[in-house]
C-alpha cells in the first residue's frame, strides 16, 4: 500500500491550505442563532404609530426584514463573543441589533447621491432611490437612534456601551473615515490613513467588543477582543481588494489582488493569535470566533468552503 | 395723599403682566454658567487629527463657537435642572453639551436642501453652504456621535441617559416629527399631530429631564421635570408661531397670532405647576426654572424682560 501514497519523484504534493479548527462550529451557529436575531431585529423597528405612511416598511427594507439580503457576520460576532466569554446570549441580543443598524445606517449614508451614489444595494433599489433624500437621512437618523435606545437598555455595561459606540460612528470613527473617503487627502501622513481605516474597522471592534462588554467579560478579554475585531474588520477589507482587483484583473485593468490578499491572510492570523491571548475564553468559544473570522473574511487562497459566498447567512 | 393715588372714575388701571418669581434668578444665571459651558462645548469638538483640514472648525461654526450664535437655552435649561435638584452644576454638563450637539445636529439637517432649504444659521451661511452636502451629513453624525460619548460618560444614569436620548432624537421623536413635517400628512389623525409636535417638545424635555437624572433626582422628581420641559419646549413653539403670524399680520397676510399665543401662555402657567409639584426641588430651583421658562418662552403678551431678544445669551 506504501507505494500507492508516495509520490512520484519530481512531482510536487498539491499544497493544501489547512482548514482552522472551529469551521464545523461556525457553520452550526449562524443556523443557531440567526432566527433569533432576526426576530430581534423586527421587533426593533417598530417605531411611532404617526410615521408616514410606509416608511417603517422602508426601514425594515433598508434593513434587510425579513428574509435577511445582508450576511449578519457583525452581529453573529457579537452573539458569538458572548458565547465565548460563557454568557447567555440574550445578554449580548440588544448589542447584536444596534450594530447591524448601525450598519444599515452607514450604508444609506454611504449610497447617497452627495456620497458613494448607488442605485443599489441589498439586491434592491438603494434607500434614497425609494423614499427620498430627506427620507434616506431620517432613516438613517433613526437606525442610529433606535441603536442608542438598545445600548441604553443593556443590562450590563450600557453607559460603557453606548459611549464606545457613539466614538466608533462619529468622526473619530466610520464618519471621519468617510470624511477622508470624500473630504480629504493622504498627504496628512499617517493620521488620515488611520482614521480612513477606521470605517471599516471601528464596528468590526465594536461588534467583537460589545458582544463581550454585554456578557459581563473581564478587562484584559474586553481588550484582546477589541483587537480581534479590529484586525478582523481590516482583514475583511484588504480580502475584499483583492477580490475587486482580481475582478479588474481578469479585465486587465489592474496587476492582480495578490498583495492585499497576503496582508488579509496574514491580519487574520494575528486576529487568531489574539483570540488565543485572550484570557477567560472557553476553548470551543476561540474555536468558534476564530472560525467565523475564517469564513467572514473568506480566504483569498481560494478554499471554497472559506468563501463568504459558502456562508449559509 | 390717598387723592392722589386713587383713580379718576371711569379710567382703567393699566394693565400690569405680573412679572414671575425668578427672573432676577433667571437673568444672572446664564452669565454665571455659560463661560463653563462655552468651554466645554470647544473641549467636545476636538476629533481625531485625521480629519480633513478645517471640517472641524466647521463643525465649532455650526455650533456656534466661539461667540454663541444659539441662545443655549436647552443646555441652560439642564444645569438649571440639576442645581435645582441640589446636584452639582458639573455633574449636568455633559447632558448640557450633548443637548446643544443635538440640536446643532437637528439644524445642520433641516437646513439641507432636501429638507427646509435654508441658507443661513445663526447669522452664518448654513452649514451645507459651507462644506457641501457630504460635509454637512457627516458633520451631524459626528454631532449625535459626539452626544452619545458624552451620555454613555455620565457618572449617573448613564445607559438611562443614553437610551432616552435615542428615543427623542430617532423616529419615535425628532426624525419622526421632522418625517411628518416632511413626507407625511395629518389624515392619520392624532398619531401623526403627536409625534409632530415631538419634533420640537422631545429635545426640551430631554434637556430638562437629563440634568435631574445626571444630578441624581429621584423618580417622581424626574417624571415632573419631563413634563415641564416638554410644556415648555411646545409653549416656546407656540410663541414662536405666534411671532411670526404677527409679522405677517402686518404684511397683511395672516389674522395674527392672538390664538397660538394664548395656548403658550395657558402651557406656561401649566408648565409652571408641573414644577410646583414636583418633590424634593429647593424654592430657588423652582425659582430659577421657572423664570427662565418664561425667558424662553417670552411673553406673547409682549413684556419686554420676556421677550427672547432680552437674553443676553
Amino acid at each position: 500500500m506504501s507505494a500507492l501514497i508516495e509520490k512520484p519523484p519530481g512531482v510536487k504534493k498539491p499544497r493544501r491550505t489547512r482548514l482552522p479548527d472551529g469551521l464545523d462550529l461556525a457553520v452550526a451557529f449562524p443556523t443557531e442563532v440567526l432566527p433569533l436575531l432576526e426576530r430581534e431585529l423586527y421587533r426593533s423597528t417598530v417605531h411611532h404609530a404617526g410615521l408616514p405612511p410606509g416608511l417603517e416598511e422602508e426601514l425594515r427594507q433598508a434593513v434587510g426584514i425579513p428574509g435577511g439580503g445582508g450576511r449578519r457576520w457583525r452581529p453573529l460576532l457579537s452573539l458569538a463573543a458572548a458565547r465565548a466569554c460563557g454568557g447567555d446570549l440574550r445578554d449580548a441580543l440588544g448589542v447584536a441589533v444596534a450594530v447591524e443598524l448601525t450598519h444599515t445606517a452607514s450604508l444609506v449614508l454611504d449610497d447617497l447621491p452627495c456620497m458613494d451614489d448607488a442605485d443599489e444595494r441589498r439586491g434592491a433599489s438603494a434607500t434614497h432611490r425609494r423614499v427620498g433624500l430627506s427620507g434616506a437621512i431620517l432613516l438613517a437618523v433613526g437606525l442610529l437612534a433606535r441603536s442608542a435606545e438598545l445600548l441604553g437598555q443593556s443590562s450590563r455595561s450600557a453607559g460603557e456601551l453606548a459611549g464606545v459606540w457613539g466614538r466608533c460612528f462619529g468622526l473619530s470613527g466610520m464618519a471621519g473615515g468617510q470624511a477622508v473617503d470624500l473630504l480629504g487627502t493622504f498627504r496628512h501622513g499617517g493620521c488620515a490613513r488611520r482614521l480612513h481605516r477606521r470605517k471599516t474597522t471601528d464596528l468590526a471592534a465594536f461588534a467583537v467588543w460589545g458582544g463581550a462588554a454585554a456578557a459581563g467579560a473581564g478587562a484584559a478579554t474586553q481588550e484582546a477582543l477589541w483587537g480581534f475585531g479590529e484586525d478582523l474588520g481590516w482583514a475583511y477589507q484588504l480580502a475584499d481588494d483583492a477580490r475587486d482587483l482580481d475582478e479588474d484583473a481578469a479585465l486587465g485593468k489592474a496587476p492582480g489582488g495578490r498583495r492585499p490578499a497576503a496582508q488579509s491572510i496574514r491580519l487574520l492570523g494575528r486576529a487568531r493569535r489574539r483570540l488565543r491571548q485572550a484570557p477567560g475564553l472557553s476553548p470551543d468559544g476561540v474555536a468558534l470566533l476564530a472560525g467565523l473570522g475564517c469564513r467572514i473574511v473568506g480566504d483569498p487562497g481560494r478554499v471554497p468552503e472559506l468563501q463568504p459566498g459558502g456562508m449559509p447567512c
